[in-house]
């Protein structure tokens, strides 16, 4: 995790998610706003077309207005490039972003002077095949998921670590998982939370049936390998997006990476902490919970 | 669940939490006001000496001004005699209490003249024994638990339901509990939640190591068995209160017992269902989740 | 659950799982047997047609040879006949299945001269539409899903108990259980466990995110129903197969059904519990907890 | 993990847990063959005193005599020393000892020659202290738990990680685990399982109550404080040893130990993952789960 005072912002890309209106016009505010004070901006509503990665080579800040999704769609891109992310979130719960869209103004002339922290972030490289033959790769900032296809229809899985048989799974999905990850679908299939920093592969099964039904935590170094097995027609996601269909025999194999996903960040460094507890406790709760001295009544119990 | 309008109250007993000091002046406001609609009342500290419960045969209602550990000990007391129980939340979360110290103004008048409708709830009948020797009885309105004494030990148990095995386990604890109890340490240990006025009985252990880790639902009707085995040292409670140490070989029975508590309410009938989201779902999510109409945005997907 | 002495079986089915040829040769074997008993027989690999459905209406035992799978089928198209049900397990494991292929010399007479028990299971009634268009219904043993289409994506549901909302969802699938659904997808997303006599309706979300993630058990006499929201495609299925693609505003109808599936048994009736810890409990630790009394050492401690 | 041919053994120490009788005939078979073999040996029963400690100082070898709580007693008196670790296992699940009693004579020469592998796993240090004042300290190869006294009552603790709150609980308990203690204590409360060689601190509660019920893991350079609060009695555990009572604004200090636990392995480097099916899946799937192709019918479907 870099730190102090960085480079100063010369070139930025705006990335708007083309399904929410609100981003058009935030783009433009925005765009008015980095050139005003002497940025290069380009935007853009995709990332993944050839014109766009030439482009981020030189591009030092990547600002996303959309929600987590959009963030992870350009840690996928800018992964190559080290383009710096930020943010604005125009979703719903946003683990990822930076700012809300009225903070920008606070938040745009910190970054451009180079008044943020960089918060480096693992992710994983996936390496689909069936038999020799190649059938997808690419990175993931959240997760590589091997999922059934219909609700009828379960998994039969194999997982192997550093060549060693750890477990087979017959389950809905195998969610293979950053610290990154550890909060979004892995924190839904009852897996454990890493902080983003951390440098860990996490294996959570959805809905595992009579199988190993425990989180399992590697060391980041290790690489995994899915088989998969049975008759039931599966599908391979990365961060969310179906990237390949896959059947019986198929292999998937999950490593670190080495790019990693680099945030710029003006929030204090123990924001994950923070916001941990709003976002995972309720509501009611909360104010108890994080109070530094609790009153509490003799007599107290847990039916209270 | 009684319904429609209801007896008038003639004669009220006014029970406080003698560790919470604001229940001494809310108990003098309340029973000026009743005496002021013309209900003879009488207060206490505690219910479980012969005195107060011989008074409790003559009384209608019973308020408590206390948390939901106040209300459990109401209900234990009152069950035998048919008294209304009422809970004015003087603690923190209340899943059992019907309202908050500024809302008596308006409920009280509502209840002295009929306007409220009954919840009856079931409860638990216990008898524990050492061989042919009684070692203790009683009713819990949430649970009966057995649990180990020191977080260095753990604890042997096998369950039988109705003469049948059910498992053995190798535990902190097991909570036998009914729907009320759903929402409380059962919840804790990870227990599916019942609607109050259900009638089953519910097993959840705590901390299960290699053993049955999943709650077992059972019917009204069953006995359930808890056999202690192994050497560790046991303790027996009844609505979060221990009442017996307990030692290989011995035994505790909980059955569905013929008394209910018998809640006045005047709560819409659907406040559990309307309460529970906000209990029990983190805060930022708790609009989203209840909102009847979610506008989405296209290419949402799990990140989001 | 009838018990006693029952009526000698005049006419039987065999089903057979037209994927397991092993069905096709013990079929034979079985008919045969059955012929040689003085019981008409007739054979068929599908009971959703016409036809079939016909004959079912007076067939006295159904017997399948499969797995769960296929008698779960057969539940379904015998519910409204009354055929009693049997299962042979050439599946993997058996939950419903009565006796292993070698055990047919044994049970089969016993059947034959109605020296078995009657367990009667509660099922569900589904009914989805899209405004006043009816969309699909059926029955099921197991359950009825809701559950998304791709991994990718997730599914936004509320669901009204009553009319009443109980919560809304964000998640991979929600499932709508009988007790004996309990052990099969409803536990694999951790929900409880029902002895498959009782009469509750369970609702066990999969993966959900930051919503409601604990099973909710219902009363048997509650109407449960579904609503689709967001925008990403959503499958319909009964005891897991498929019956309708959904989009949001479509509702999905669930309550206890008046028919009941009707297993002739000749195992013990405490049979599911005395089979519950084999196939839930890793195999090093059943000994030691079904044993009746275990010798600790002193100092165990939870790490042992 | 250190590797390859070792250094002879020439100095033994039998450790024999006092309360399994067997330990005692074990260990006289055992010291004879060491000294057969040209190793010098001494037996005890503690190892805490200070007699035993200065002994262990020019030991090569410790040999455990019991179950795994013996091997922790062990690893905990050899952590300052560096003796090897093997433990012959006397108790019931061993996940840390190496052998059973019956394989003795094929690991000892082994051993003694020099012809094992190294594994090292990481230990905790942990220190309690209210106010300024020391209440207890000491090392840790499975976990540090914080935990209540009783079944009837809660406990309130806050977390805090390198200085920033984490989360407050309200729990039975709160484990702070190494990876070897993530098949322990923290694996019944429903923790995620680390392979032993990894280096991460684990946060798990037990039974939280509308707190955060994740497990989290964190990096092995973290300082991890936990404060008592609330006026509940609570109880500190070194792997299930209570070395203190703590009351209201007691902190206890845990980081990762610059010791660490030797233990000397004969077993394939793949042991943890080769018996990790066998100990967490119920025996009937075992056989499916570790197979490599699975002939799968057309079909099938959850409820198999």
């Amino acid at each position: 995790m870099a730190s102090g005072a960085n480079r100063r912002i010369e070139t930025a890309c705006i990335f708007r998610n083309p399904h929410i209106p609100a981003a058009l016009l935030l783009a433009r505010e925005l765009t008015s706003a980095l050139q005003a004070q002497g940025v290069a901006v380009w935007e853009c509503d995709r990332l993944d077309d050839p014109a766009s990665a030439a482009r981020l080579a030189g591009t030092d800040l990547l600002l996303t207005l959309g929600g987590d999704g959009s963030l992870l769609h350009a840690a996928r891109a800018a992964a190559r490039h080290g383009a710096l992310l930020v943010g604005i979130n125009l979703g719903r719960v946003g683990f990822l972003t930076e700012a809300e869209p009225e903070d920008w103004p606070a938040v745009l002339p910190r970054l451009v002077c180079g008044d943020y922290w960089v918060e480096e972030r693992m992710m994983l490289q996936m390496e689909a095949r069936r038999g020799a033959e190649p059938l997808a790769n690419g990175l993931a900032l959240n997760d590589v998921v091997v999922g059934h296809g219909t609700p009828g229809s379960v998994l039969r899985l194999q997982v192997h670590v550093d060549g060693d048989l750890l477990a087979g799974y017959v389950a809905d999905a195998l969610i293979v998982a950053t610290p990154t990850g550890s909060t979004a679908y892995a924190l839904a299939a009852g897996g454990p939370i890493m902080p983003p920093q951390q440098r860990n592969i996490l294996l959570v099964p959805v809905a595992p049936h009579l199988s190993l039904d425990r989180a399992v935590v590697l060391a980041e170094g290790v690489r995994v390998q899915v088989v998969v097995q049975g008759h039931s027609p599966a599908a391979l996601a990365l961060d969310g997006q179906v990237v390949a269909e896959l059947t019986a025999g198929d292999q998937v194999d999950v490593q670190a990476s080495a790019e990693v996903a680099r945030f710029a960040r003006v929030r204090p460094r123990d924001y994950f902490y923070r916001t941990l507890l709003a976002r995972l406790v309720p509501k009611e709760r909360e104010a108890i919970l994080s109070t530094a001295s609790v009153p509490a009544s003799q007599g107290e119990n847990r039916s209270e």
